[in-house]
């Protein structure tokens, strides 16, 4: 499909990329660039590309497909680096989860005759690395590409063919859109989680080691969300602000009427509350994005090979003791 | 070990004692008693227990341990009930998720020779009902008794070893400082779940397909915990009051902090914020309280029988794109 597909970043998305690449047969040759030496090494040692080089630009020489992988915040640098190589005709995307950002610091930098069409993955775990990414990641997943007016619709084809490839589904979006959306559904959530598991940080260290035991009331799936990582999640919220802020303001209106609630003890107007939020999970379930497995399918310590008991579940959504 | 157990409720969790009782032969006759027949009913149809009633009062005659299985809003209702017919020696205890307030409403309508020695199994999923519940709920998970100050220790012993049994930790706290603990590690992360699900359920109509297709870089594990039971969680805001307010509090301040950060870009500051919150979530793994698995061992629509390669992940936590 592709003649030579150039990754440059090599974490979990794009050591996913070139695994799903490789299995799928989308490129004849996979290029890997990284900034790190140790990390180009680990690449290396995994066999996820043919060629491997810390010269950005070498990299991409020669490449219909070329795939920014790093942090956003290394974007800038890297067109330096690369911009003089990218062969006329080459796609430029990216996985970034901003957009507007990614638009304005890249685009000026793309020389004519290179079609760049932003994207982003919706996909991910909370690991990464070049080892922690597997070929599957994408399968059911959304990508969203963002390009502006104007982008050669092969070019946008081409792209959206390798996203489908790999197993993903695609959808075009204006970059402002996405990031309002992407504010809601992943920066504020994953802003919230950072900040309990940071008041947790600062708590007695004696009242702290019991929230380690008694995590598993519903703490430590927030904990997921806040082992990700430091220097990603930090350019998402320097470079996707002023969403961010406003989603924020939403949900913070929102807990404002929640805490007074609880304050007056208002019975009723709790248990509204709770009720309506079950129905979106049940979309999440519905569309495929969720398994409806309980505690997320997680084994449970005294399972012996086998994973909670799903066919005792005829009931959809009881809620749960400390769920 | 006991003659007689009587489970008062027969929700997940309920159930799940019902499950493991019998399994590890606890008891020798299980007597499960409902307010609504059709629960009942299908705990009978479950073969749950030995004996059925909808009268709470003929359930506990003879029983040498009782608990209390409802949510904890009914426990007063409840023992008016069944006050007059506790036997003398009998044990008593509970699965609320607050203890204060069970300890105010209870305790008084304990008669005197029984062994009122309240409980919480830190256990459980967001699924609820009889059919819900299974036997290694408990396995490697924590359960508190807050007893009172002279109660007597050998009916807090023979309540551990029931636990043990069962396969949880067991520890004996106050109730004030279970409270305390638990408002953080879970009322308050309950209630900032339900809040930014609710926060989504008022976007617009379009914008909220968007969220359910992308929720996977998430908000999804929000929705889990947001899908719990409003009653049992009406119950809980309603009667953990004081320590709720005060966690809110915290994390309230703390989040006025992390929003100033945002708004003036403070990337440092980010950065530090979110490297430091990555360690409690490697204390949780490392206390047993949860899997290392990456995305809790979730099944990933691609995969085969087999889970994502955990083989290949050498790091421990790199952090992921929209983990």
């Amino acid at each position: 499909m592709f003649q030579k597909l150039a990754l440059i970043g090599i974490g979990l998305i794009g050591s996913s990329i070139a695994r799903a690449a490789r299995l799928k047969g989308l490129a004849k040759t996979i290029a890997i660039s990284t900034r790190k030496p140790e990390t180009l090494d680990e690449a290396r040692a995994l066999a996820l590309g043919d060629f491997y080089s810390l010269d950005a630009a070498e990299a991409v020489r020669g490449a219909d497909l070329v795939i920014l992988c790093t942090p956003v915040g290394a974007y800038g640098a890297v067109m330096e680096q690369i911009a003089g190589a990218l062969e006329p005709g080459a796609i430029l995307s990216d996985v970034g989860s901003v957009k507007q950002h990614v638009l304005k610091v890249v685009g000026p930098l793309v020389p004519s005759g290179v079609h760049f069409v932003p994207g982003h993955p919706i996909a991910g775990t909370e690991y990464s690395g070049p080892a922690s990414g597997f070929p599957e990641l994408f399968v059911g997943r959304w990508c969203v590409l963002t390009p502006e007016k104007g982008v050669d619709p092969v070019a946008i084809d081409r792209l959206t063919s390798f996203w489908g490839a790999m197993g993903s589904n695609v959808e075009c979006m204006s970059a402002e859109h996405h990031d309002l959306v992407l504010a809601i559904t992943s920066h504020v959530p994953h802003l919230v989680a950072y900040n309990i598991v940071g008041t947790v940080a600062d708590l007695e260290a004696d009242t702290q080691s019991e929230v380690i035991k008694f995590s598993a009331s519903g703490f430590r799936d927030f904990t997921r969300i806040a082992a990700s990582d430091p220097v990603m999640w930090r350019d998402v919220f320097l470079t996707n602000r002023d969403a961010v802020l406003e989603m924020l303001g939403r949900f913070l209106e929102d807990l404002a009427k929640l805490q007074r609630a609880v304050r007056v003890g208002d019975g009723p107007g709790l248990e509204a509350m709770f009720t309506r939020t079950r129905t979106v999970r049940r979309s999440i379930i519905d569309a495929g994005q969720e398994t409806a497995a309980p505690d997320f399918g997680r084994p449970h310590p005294g399972d012996k090979a086998e994973p909670a008991p799903l066919s005792d579940l005829v009931r959809e959504h009881g809620g749960g003791d400390d769920a």
